[in-house]
Formats: C-alpha cells, sequence, structure tokens
C-alpha cells in the first residue's frame, strides 16, 4: 500500500508530520511516497499515479484543498482529522494506529463524490462542496440574475448566492437554510445568500444543466467567486459565472460502519430528540 | 391516434363531457375509446392497452386520479385544465382546440416522473405527488420515527410527516418549507410536518432508499395515511408505513415549449422580481 | 397561605392526588381549599377569590387548562408537573417537597402574561398559548384571509393558521417555524399553516390589532377553532373568528431562579453549541 | 411651515436640488432653511430646532442617513423618493407637488420608530434599521456569543449577527428569513447570519433588555460592525458590541392614508394571491 501524506500547512511543519506519523504508516506497511502541504502540487504528476490512497491529515477544510487533485487523478482520500471529527473526515485524533490498519487492510468504505466545475475569468475550478458568488463587502446588495440551461430563472437582489454540491449540503449552504441531501445523489443546489425577496426557495436541479451567474450591479466594492471557501476571483458588474457537473468524482473513504445519519446525529444534533 | 378520456366526476357528468369534447377530438382524428370518471377503473386492463394517450379534462388532482393506471400501463398522460393551469396539466380550458391539434400531430413534450410506491395495510400504493402520514385531530402529536434502509434517523413528536416525489416538491411539501425539485430527478424528499424542535430540516434521499415509519404515539384520535390528497388508510400507533421507489413512471405530457421554471414563475411567482 | 390544587383527570384520580399531596402542603402551611381536576369550574366563585394561589398538578397543558380561572380571578398559577419539567410549570417531579416550601415562603418569581381572546359561534374564549383554525381533514386546504383591524393583509389557500402569543410562541407557532418571542412582551402573531404560497411569512403585531379570519372556501369537511390544544367550535366556509388581545392577565409563578433562555436551553437545544 | 431639505449627495448636487425642489417649496409657503447632503451635520444645532420637518429627497438609504439627527432633534422626517416607493419614503417622483401641499397643511400620518443603540469602540451610534457584526472576508466564519442581560444566550459559529428594530424588519432582517413586525413596537430582533446550526432561530426580546455580542474567534480577516447599512466600526477577536434600547424615537411622516400592511405588499407581494 502507498500513500501521499498531506497535511495543512497553517496548523503543522513537514517535519513534525514526519516524525509523528512517519512510524505509525511504515509500521503498518504503508509507504508514504512524499508528505506535502494540502493546497500545494507536483510539477510532475507521475508520483501520484504511483499512489493507492491520499491520506490527509486536517480537518474538513484540509481535504477540500485535495480534492481536485485526487478528482485528477482518481486517488481516493481519507481524512484523519488532528481535531474533532467533521462531514469528511474519516478519523479523529486519537484514531490514528486504527486508521492505519484499516488503511493497510483496506478495510475501508468508499463513495463517489459529485462535483461541481466553475468558469471564470479563464479558469476552470473543481468544487468538492460548493461554489459561492458573494459582495465583498458587509453593506449594499447585488443584483443578481440566475440562468438555468440559458433560461433566465430567478432575478434578486441581495449578498449573492451558493451553488452547492450533495457533500457541500451540511457545509455553508445549511447555513442559509438550504435542505440537507444524500452525498451519493449527484444534483446541483442553488440557494440564493440573503435575497431580498419572499418568493425564492433553495431549488434542486439535476446534474445536467450548465447554471450562468450574471452581476447586473454591484452596491458598494466587488464581488468574489469562492471555491470550497477560497476566494478564487474578484468579479465586477456585467461579468458572469458559469457552473455546470464535472466528469470526474472524488472517492472518499471511511471507516466500514460509515453512516451519513449518524454523522448528521453527531455533528448537527439532526433528527435527535433533545427531550 | 386513440386515447381515453378522464374526467372529473365531481365537476361534470359523462353526458356533458362527450357533448362537449367528443367532436374537438373526432374532428382532429383523435378517436375516444372511452370517456370514464378519473379514479375508477375496468374490470379488463385490455381496453387501456389499445390507447396512445389517456387524456384528462380536470385539474392537477384530476391527473393524480389517474397516474397510477397511467403506470401500471405505461400510457402518456395529458391534462386539460378546465380552470386555470396547473403544475401537471398542460392546457388551459381556452386552448381545447389547440390541445386536440397538438395531440393528434403528436407534438407534445413528454417526462418521465418519478413514483413512490407506498406499503400499509397489506396494500400497495403507487404516488406521483406526495405521501403523507399525519394525525386525524387538529389537536395533540403523534410521535413518530423515521427509518431510512432500517436506520433510525428521525425522531420527532409533530403533526406528521410528507414524504415526497420531485413533482410533489411543488405540492404540500412546498407549504411546509420544501425545496423545489427540477421534476426530471428520482429522489425522495421527506419533510417533517410541523415537528416540535429545532433541529429537524428537509431531507432528500436517493431513490435506492426504503423508509419506514413508525407510529409510537398519537395524543388524540388516529393517524391518517393519504396518497396524492386522497385517505387510504387510517392507522394507530405501533404501525408503521413503508415507503420506497416505484419501478414504474409516469410519462407526462406536456406542450412543446414546455419549462417547469415558467410554470414555477406564473404559478408562485419563484424568482421574480416584484419590484 | 391558601391554595386550590388543580390536577390532570387522565393522568391521576382525586383520591390518589388527595393522599399523596394533601400532606406535603399541609405540613408546609398550605392550606389546600379544594382539590379540583383542571378544565372544571366550581358554580360559585367566591372560594377562587379566598384562595392565594393556584396550584397545577400536571404538564403545560393542564397549566393551560386552568389559565382562564386564574386570568378571571386574578390568582396566579404556580406548575407542578408529574412528568418532565415544561415550558410553564415550574418544578418537576422530584421537586414537589422544594416546590411547597417555596409557595409557602412565596420565594416565586412572577410573571404577567398577555392573553388573546377569541369569539367564534357567539361565545368568547381566552388563550394562553394559541388560537388555531384549521381544516378538519388531512386533506384538501381551506382558503383564508385575514383582516388586521379591518384591512385585507394575508389570503391564500393552506391548512390554517395560528395566532399566538409570546408564550406561545415555543408552542405549536415554533413548530410551524414561527419566532421566538419572550413572553414578558405583549403582541400577536400570526403564523400561517401550511400556505400553499412563496410570498409568507410569520407577521408580529401589536396587541392593539383586532383580527378577523374569514373562511371562503373548505375543499373537504369543515374547519375547527383551537384555543390552547383544545377544539372549541366548528366552523364552515363563510364564517369568521376574531380574535384580540384580553385585558386580563395570567400571573405564572416560576423559581425564583427562573431564566426563559435557560429553559429554551434545556427543552430545545436553542442556541446550544453541539459541537 | 419651516423645513430642511436632506439630499442624496451620490445622486444629486446642491445646485440641482435647489434649482429643481426650492420653488416648488416656497410656493406652497414652506420655508427651505438649508439644503443638505444627508450624513453631513451643522456645527451648531440650533438651526434644526427651528425647522418643523427634515424632508429627505431620496431613497430608504437617504432618509436612514438622517434618522440620528432627527431623533436627537425631534424633528419628524418625510422622505421623497426620487425612484420608486420604498419602506420609510411617503412619496415618489411622481408626487413632489402633493408632497408638497401635504407638508404644508400637515396633512400627514406620523409614526414614531424605535430605536437601537450601539456602543463599539467608545462611539456610540443611533439605528433606525440595523445593527450588524459580520465578517470582513467571504471565507471562513466568526465565532459569536451573544448575552442578553448578562445572560449567555447564543453560540455559534456563522457569518454574523443583526439586530434590528421592527422598521428594520423589512430590510437585511427580511433577507435572513426573519418575521415581519409591525413598525409600531418596541422590541428587539436577534437574527444570527448564517450560524452553521440547526438548533437557532429568530428571536424577538422585549427593549429593556441590553445585549452583548462577545467575538471569540475569526477564522480570517475581521470582523464589522454596520449600522443601518454603513460600516462604522472594524472589531477583532476579543472584542465585544452592546446594544440597548434608545430612549429617543425617530417621528416618520407618511400620507395620511399610510397602511404597513399595503406597503408590504406593494413591495414584496406579501399575503398576495398570485394565482
Amino acid at each position: 500500500m502507498k500513500a501521499i501524506l498531506f497535511f495543512n500547512p497553517l496548523k503543522a511543519r513537514k517535519e513534525d508530520v514526519q516524525e509523528q506519523f512517519f512510524d505509525i504508516f511504515h509500521n503498518n506497511d504503508i509507504e508514504i511516497l512524499k508528505i506535502m502541504p494540502a493546497g500545494s502540487a507536483l510539477a510532475d504528476n507521475s508520483l501520484y499515479q504511483e499512489a493507492d490512497i491520499f491520506i490527509v491529515l486536517g480537518g474538513d477544510g484540509t481535504v477540500l484543498r485535495v480534492a481536485e487533485l485526487s478528482a485528477e487523478n482518481s486517488i481516493p482520500i481519507v481524512g484523519i482529522n488532528l481535531g474533532t471529527l467533521g462531514f469528511l473526515t474519516a478519523y479523529d485524533s486519537t484514531e490514528i494506529e486504527q486508521a492505519a490498519k484499516d488503511i493497510a487492510s483496506n478495510n475501508l468504505h468508499y463513495s463517489d463524490r459529485f462535483l461541481l466545475e466553475c468558469y471564470v475569468g479563464g479558469k476552470k475550478l473543481i468544487s468538492l462542496n460548493d461554489i459561492t458568488v458573494q459582495k465583498s463587502q458587509p453593506i449594499g446588495t447585488v443584483d443578481l440574475e440566475i440562468l438555468i440551461k440559458g433560461e433566465s430563472v430567478l432575478n434578486y437582489a441581495g449578498d449573492g448566492v451558493i451553488l452547492s454540491t450533495p457533500t457541500g449540503s451540511t457545509g455553508y449552504a445549511l447555513s442559509m437554510g438550504g435542505p440537507i441531501i444524500e452525498p451519493s445523489l449527484d444534483l446541483i443546489t442553488i440557494n440564493p445568500l440573503a435575497s431580498h425577496s419572499l418568493n425564492i426557495r433553495p431549488l434542486v436541479v439535476s446534474s445536467n444543466n450548465y447554471i450562468e451567474i450574471i452581476i447586473h450591479h454591484i452596491d458598494a466594492g466587488n464581488a468574489y467567486v469562492t471555491v470550497d471557501g477560497d476566494i478564487v476571483h474578484r468579479i465586477e458588474a456585467g461579468m458572469a459565472v458559469v457552473v455546470s457537473s464535472s466528469e470526474k468524482k472524488v472517492t472518499l473513504a471511511q471507516k466500514n460502519d460509515y453512516s451519513f445519519f449518524k454523522v448528521l446525529n453527531n455533528k448537527l444534533g439532526f433528527g435527535r430528540r433533545i427531550i
């Protein structure tokens, strides 16, 4: 079993990761090909292709930083959360030994996750959670028009819009009142961000749509496009962002007894009777 | 082109339908095999198989009454609304001549709609819109537990639950705050009905689940199971309802320029800027 | 200290209440003038006037049954919940001795609660929590128009409407997505019940309004008016219900360290960080 | 009748206002004491005291810029919207002649509007609509704790919080799912901004509370405090903002047939049947 080890460079240094984790994996017959900061990339893709799995040390945010690389190279990700368990990570900080054993013996549950593609400013970006268009300032609104397959569907003034995958339905989309969506599904959710209107609801559309977001007016400042929690582009009135499905998927490894609904219950109290 | 004509027996009599509509269809080379009240059935299925299309005269509710027959026999439905246009009907009362021409020339847009199956009290029922379990009385609550593929996911006291298809997302599920879902999708939405808890949201799950609704307690009276707006069964505490996907689909015919989003805008003002 | 003891006749018999609780109160110098089932009334009001407090043994529902009597006679209520603590009860089943001591020494926190009045079918009813108009059947909708001070404000088809006091904001109104309102406030919340429209929100209006609910049409069956969880009247299309503020208040006694927000947190998990 | 004329300096120049509007008011016996850009102030307060009314030429935002001056000097505001009618303005651009006549003859409807006070960074600010604390960046979250009268009530990670007056309930608070509140009421609404939790709802509390917002952590950048749509302060983790009721009020003049509910219907489609 060969692995590349990714870590959150804001929370750890490469030497510490090497010192703390290398032996654990080595003792379980996992060969660590390389230790890399999440979000970085190699000039030459060939090393990725040698890996059987990407091991990510960090929270959900760190897994998101590795998602595109995982999708491009069709290598599954397993996340080990150094803090508390997240939605995307499989093991918490007390379970590293177990993680190593499960990875070595391939005692894992794999699920393929639907991805979005975002086209803006000549770039193409891949998203596992969500793409947002948001005003840059805490004041004023942006005037948005959203077209689905070329047809104008939503018009409103507000803070922006979130387009999310089923995986992203427990992220920022949840904060804006969106539904919770089983992550095995292939679909796109359009959630207005603070639209100043009553006649708008979260809208769930099939993955074979392409969605254009046109910025007609910004009261103050600019607007930003974010992908999985990173700012990727600054846009102005008159510009557009196009979002569609990706043909690729991320394969996410979890513990073998993984249950999405149990994670929902543990992390959000979803469906739990409090009294 | 051969058709069976269904009508809403609460709004019209068979003779009136015959008198008013027979000639219009006949003049357009549509042979009317039979005129039947929606919700009724023939002892012998063979006549259905001779039809190319089921023409339904009435509103969305009348279309729902014919959905099961349409699915069982794989005959598409086209709805002509004698009142204002609905979500399921294709033509309104001023467009009967055009409807006849479009049907005769097969100038129609067809879409396959996902269906739910409901098992309760030894019966199997098919739903195009939604299945609900509801308390029978305007007072008190029911204690529900909802299991997905055998796993307990939701526990709450409330008025009941709505399970809906994407087609049903613009019906009762909308009234309870559910998301709007493109009708081409195959998935199940679980919407609690007035759950007395904060930690519950609409839940969208894949079509390959089976869902059990267990009634643990009813404060007053009984509970009812409804399918597409009809009461189909009365249940008591300790009983369960099982819902899963149907292998069948209903093929719904619309005008050739049909747009789901345009209907949303016209009927609900969805996404429209008011000022 | 003189008290009348009310009990939930569905959960206990008078003799059992007498046997279990009389001595506890007597030993704490609380004279029990009478033991009565909640919801019953005496022909002669004079005994109520002799009481310093109404002690209610039962849950929130039992307190609601005594609220009108408490308001009419200006006698405060203290609730002892024989099950788990509610929003209105002050003590739970393990705290009866402490309750007796606190009542005897007047070591209590009193709050005056705003009440609604409902006029229907020649009757006037008083509500501490909420007044609803609801369809009688789990199918179909009612067409409602709601006027505020004679002005038509809301028009929709749905399951009905909830008008609630701030005290009732944690009851059925919460289940329908209403805001949580501090119970010291004097105001009326209008919450549509499953309105089939997007352009409606919970509406909070001042206590000096009168509100008319006109039923224009009922698809199936009748509609019911409920007050604090009891059916009080059956109405038909064409009839109206009028709701306004009451001049009276209910004085509710709680423990001296009572905090509304602590109850919210304990009973609903409100505002609590789960992870 | 003496008036001070305020205008939006982003939309007009003083000379244009003078030229366009001076004669209209003069011809109706309204003496214009001064023409000032909204948001500016005089060194000497005595001129304000000579005015009977502040006439504001501009939209709701321009009225908000004059609110504090109006409250401090107890001079009513009448807004003339040069675009489309807003929630706060009384006349639209086609009604200037009528506005002048109504002002001159005092044919107006006055309502006193509840105000909030915000203490941050040694400053005290007055708000007619809302006070927000928001993260400065479109990425990451802020960790907030909200205390009411010294008691910790809400703990969450999200984009921030909106505290609004009843007047502000149709502004940004509406965009975040808050209830609509009759503007004559004196109360404070606390609306979380995209809280990443399920167990939070809009909370309506009485005006005799003081509310502390403590920022425990900011993922990226800083946080901003805004008052009525203006950034007033930049804060960092560890800092707090305190909000309470103001003893002052703004007196807002509207047309004599003013109806809050009619404005809701016209501007938001609130309660209107679309079909």
